[in-house]
């Protein structure tokens, strides 16, 4: 942490309640705030979920098979919102007149039971709010909630890894517009991150040195940088898949998010809200992304993977997108359409 | 083949001709058409391609980059359709007044010179058919396209594998409406590929079986069966990924396309039209897909590797598509909402 610099979250204040159905909801306060007194006078029938893992054996990747997702909610009216706080006249989702950072396992998980748990993370009370609007010190907060959810989801019997994650926009199937972000639990190693450490174990062997120091030593100062601060690092990768895509990497080896220290939580506040501002302002309109936290395995590898960030949109143009067809959905070989280092130069002059 | 049944293509006529910018096009007739003779007056400027690959080090795979694609004919009007045969007041893509099949290359392609190359194959001259109104016969003809341009592509230096494809439908970002294909000739094995054939291979160390052989003969008789033919078993795979998914297998073990007997590719005519005309009636409007083709690598591997169609739809209900967002694109694992038993007996029960 720079010197003379306030650190913007001193303590978290954790609570947690139960929904009608039995479901977890824990929300994340600043310390000092009032208590928040969750209590669901709902009548909700129990959840019904059919999820199953399935393996397929010409890829050998486990696929969740979840046929009550068909009818979870799509695109409510605000006033619909499940993600608003509760008022005197409408019981939400949230169970109280107000939170700031509040996470609660979804109604319609992809992953449930033994084979995994789905949860919902709730950035603000503010419905027309974004991530890329919140002040720092509620992104440090969410960062919080984050750091806690990795513990726990990881402490789960069953549960092999632990994905954060954020979809933004209609565009790549957002169902809800309050901001919002979601939790996966694992009870396998993804396929990217499987291979990624694949890679990155015959990578060592080859070289001695760790896959991605050496990705991360290669882009700190080049052509594809995007931001820099004391702890880490924004880049356009070299072969980057996406039109805009954006990978921020701590400067030091850490496993996964609870594994930073203070300092390093604050300054990914500050860089993770440059870097999202910046992609705001590429086009006329805000941009539809996904942010994806690559996570070490709960229990493997945890000393071969390094923790990033990978920041990516389908916009190509405006009002052109890009679609994952033929070619990448059918043979996983992407195809982009705009220079990398083309990506980064417009990403740097249009921040912070 | 069965007894008396009366082969739909005797031979094919192929004529090879250039395009005013010297790309190649060849012609796919019947034996026994009037004669091609392609000659294109058009004053095109050669193509300019910025067509690159690089090297992904976390993942291990090639991307291309392709930065001239972004301008390549987005959605023109009917009456300015490129693969429309030319007429006196308009000169298309295709520098004759008709034709029947007929395959040229991509005048945007994502791969070009040592990094590939990329071709169109137009189904029909019918600007508002569908594969799946073609008659069997000119199935038959596409299906000779395929074999000729895969033997023919395979046959460059640099090429690793060729992939015939068609991408159908605005939904997944189809860019032109006339019924037509593409083939990408790879100077790598794909991502896919190599994970299915790496799999296979463990898998016939374990078992001293075919991969391939074992799950075809898991599912032609099973619950996730969706027509069968003498040469020919299509099932809905027990891991799908996507809501509508349908692989088609021959039942002998062959690497591509040209390896099919006559017999074999009378059969595939047949069934693909079946299969696709199943899909085409599961909802009100005609269902984009993808149809992928996988084949053998050229070099490697062509005695574990087991041809087969890979058919799969965006589409999860009317109205309502399935987006590749946080879990698919980020860790490359599926989330599946539709019961692949269920979608198996809907396409059992929508046809023939």
């Amino acid at each position: 942490m720079r010197a003379g610099r306030r650190r913007t979250v001193a303590r978290v204040r954790k609570t947690v309640g139960r929904l009608a159905d039995g479901r977890e909801i824990v929300y994340f306060d600043h310390d000092g705030a009032a208590p928040r007194e969750p209590h669901d006078p709902r009548r909700l029938p129990a959840v019904q979920t059919a999820a199953e893992l399935r393996h397929d054996p010409l890829l050998d990747e486990w696929v969740a098979i979840a046929s009550h997702r068909q009818s979870r909610t799509h695109l409510p009216a605000t006033a619909d919102c499940p993600l608003c706080p509760s008022t005197g006249g409408r019981q939400t989702e949230v169970p109280t007149a107000d939170y700031d950072v509040v996470v609660f396992e979804n109604r319609f998980p992809a992953l449930a039971g033994d084979t995994g748990r789905c949860e919902v993370v709730c950035f603000t009370s503010d419905h027309d709010a974004s991530f890329a609007t919140l002040p720092a010190g509620r992104v440090r907060l969410v960062i919080e909630a984050w750091v806690d959810r990795t513990r726990a989801l990881g402490e789960l019997p069953h549960v092999e890894q632990v994905y954060c994650f954020e979809n933004r926009g209609q565009e790549i199937g957002v169902t809800l517009h309050h901001p919002h972000g979601q939790i996966y639990a694992y009870p396998f190693v993804t396929p990217r991150t499987r291979q990624q450490l694949a890679v990155a174990r015959s990578h060592l062997e080859r070289t001695g040195r760790n896959l991605f120091a050496d990705v991360l030593a290669a882009e700190r100062d080049g052509p594809r940088l995007v931001a820099r601060s004391s702890h880490w690092t924004a880049f356009v990768p070299a072969a980057a898949r996406w039109p805009v895509e954006v990978h921020v990497f701590p400067h030091r080896q850490v496993p996964d998010l609870p594994a930073l220290s203070s300092s390093e939580r604050e300054d990914l506040a500050e860089v993770y809200l440059d870097v999202l501002r910046r992609m705001d302002r590429l086009y006329d309109a805000p941009l539809p992304y996904i942010a994806a936290w690559h996570q070490a395995p709960v229990r493997a590898d945890r000393s071969l993977a390094w923790l990033h960030l990978q920041l990516f949109s389908v916009r190509r143009a405006p009002g052109k997108l890009k679609y994952l067809a033929g070619t990448e959905a059918g043979m996983g070989a992407f195809s982009n359409d705009v220079l990398p280092e083309e990506a980064a130069r417009r990403l740097r002059e249009a921040g912070p």
